[in-house]
């Protein structure tokens, strides 16, 4: 539970964000920022939720009023502005845009606000400019406080063990669907609030699909399989990728592998405070490039993680933000050869000023499992 | 598995669609739309990957490179622009937009899509009027076919059994985020393909806040339970909510549900062809108001249910859309005493040539439970 004088802190924070960037205000909907601001938590939907926070001013949260009492019992620091099914939301939305008619700027929108709530405020706020709430809110959210951290390392703890507790039965003959259901058993049951994300689990020539999900295929013997999974902990989630052979290994997937864990190895070492985020990307695509495996790595090398799975800082050619003590991200090199199997291994890390320190330890050798 | 037949003719009803309401082009992101159009499936996420169907001319797929192959596979009648991890995909929405230059309108954009992706887009499309993409797509949906309403009956009925078996035990003792996991398990064990939404359950006090979710509270001798969940197949929700008592059930508890029982009962026989939806709202809502329960009943009757959980038609006052063989909605009159308790009904119907008829159909009088 996040204590009061935290969430005015960072109302404070953004307000300071507006004035540097020149915006009158931001919108928040349903997302990992509102919760963040006010502790708020709800999948977003289509009914008008929106925290305004302008530069000068209270902020004002318009609710529909089944949310009324909730949001009333928390006793927020904002104006609270009820609506009922029925109502139009949108001349709440302009009474609030033309109470900020004095002060000058853009407005800002939470980056995963819905088009069909975006439009509306957008129009409300008509003649200004828009812009990202991640703007103002980057900054903040990228460097993680030491209770931050402890959610995110227990997050990986449970992540870890879930890992051994899948792999304690033989996997051979069990549907993919059937083992990413084992291992969010076992997050639960190790005490997460709640999954990251959907468990993916690829066998065979599946795992040659960076994206893809869990099917109703079955794990046969010699096949590889690669499970990327995470739970959350207060909303900060865990991301780990394991590769795995069932049975003998073969040398073309030993061989990936090998490439794969000294990229990981590599860019690890190099993710140190004052970095740019690009050269830990480089770092890993030229361990794999020099092994001969530079087409076979089709994707950047990490994402920051937190209260959301793929959030500041990217770990991709391009982004020069240098790494600082609290920022998280993943480390996910891996290698992929379509119709045949593909191989990864992802840990996040936190930058302290003794290097990266990953969140996870499940063991990164290739494992052979039954 | 849908047919390229099926989805061809649905890229061809969106064209229809964007003639009809003057717009050059309509713009899809990872959402149930994109699932409708293409049968691609993933949740959305901060790359950009957008299908642009223009009024004239070949959809564009643009996709970052690490589900190419995975998008290929499906062989998609449409234009792929791929990019890479690094590059700057809104240049190739540039250059898209660019060609439908000679094309006049407005651009619509999926309701779901992510304002850091939809911002780059309306940017894209410079001098254009922005609308949504609902303008063409909520025609389509609504109206389910045969294929459609199957999937949501086969939904329904893992639904009432998971009901059942959740109820097999006794729930005094349990807390609410364990009976939400039984629920959740038997829907999956049942053959689901995943859950709908997360899921309900409200204890005691917690049952009088239409929309909280599930927390540690262990239920208690006597309590008032709302269950509210739904499972998936083929993408399609089911939603049913039940509300149960452990052990004897107090006067006030079973008047209240009473009449939200008749009024749901009310509101179903009112759902018939041709009548506006917001008469089945004013249906169960004067039953409600006549029974003294009118202040209890703070959110609207129904949504309607497909592949999104809450879509139109929504059963509101304010919505004169003329119901239709094919379309699916819930009735979920309930009645809320905020610090005391609540209670709520709920089962989805889908409109016939004979009346509305129920997707679920576990007992829907006030049961007493150990």
């Amino acid at each position: 539970m996040l204590s009061r004088r935290v969430l005015q802190q960072r109302i404070s924070a953004v307000r300071r964000g507006l004035s540097r960037v020149d915006a009158a205000a931001v919108v928040f909907g349903l997302s990992t920022n509102m919760r963040y601001l006010t502790g708020f938590i709800d999948e977003p939907g289509e009914r008008m939720l929106v925290l305004v926070v302008p530069r000068d001013g209270d902020p004002t949260l318009i609710v529909p009023e089944l949310y009324a009492n909730q949001v009333r019992a928390r006793e927020p620091d904002c104006t609270l502005r009820v609506w009922a099914d029925g109502d139009d939301p949108t001349l709440i939305v302009r009474d609030v845009a033309r109470e900020l008619e004095t002060q000058t700027g853009r407005v800002l929108l939470d980056d995963t606000l819905w088009t069909a709530i975006a439009l509306p405020v957008q129009q409300a706020f008509a003649g200004r400019e828009a812009g990202l709430a991640s703007e103002v809110m980057t900054e903040l959210r990228m460097r993680k406080t030491l209770e931050e951290v402890e959610c995110m390392q227990r997050a990986g703890e449970i992540t870890d063990r879930a890992l051994e507790d899948a792999l304690s039965l033989p996997i051979v003959g069990q549907t993919e669907i059937e083992l990413a259901r084992r291992l969010e058993s076992a997050m639960l049951d190790g005490g997460a609030n709640g999954i990251a994300f959907e468990t993916l689990v690829a066998a065979g020539p599946n795992s040659a699909l960076p994206h893809y999900r869990a099917g109703n295929r079955r794990i046969e013997p010699g096949e590889v399989v690669i499970m990327d999974f995470g739970c959350r902990i207060e909303g900060y989630c865990s991301d780990i990728t394991r590769t795995v052979v069932c049975g003998e290994v073969a040398p073309d997937i030993d061989n990936a592998y090998a490439a794969v864990r000294k990229a990981h190895a590599t860019a690890r070492d190099r993710a140190k405070r004052g970095v740019p985020a690009q050269e830990v990307d480089r770092a890993a695509r030229n361990v794999l490039a020099e092994a001969g495996y530079g087409e076979a790595f089709c994707h950047r090398t990490g994402h920051g993680v937190g209260l959301d799975v793929h959030e500041p800082p990217y770990i991709v050619e391009g982004n020069s933000t240098r790494l600082e003590p609290g920022m998280a991200f993943s480390i996910e090199p891996g290698a992929y050869f379509p119709g045949s199997f593909g191989v990864r291994l992802e840990d996040v890390v936190i930058v302290t000023e003794g290097g990266a320190k990953p969140m996870t330890e499940a063991p990164r050798e290739l494992r052979a499992v039954e």
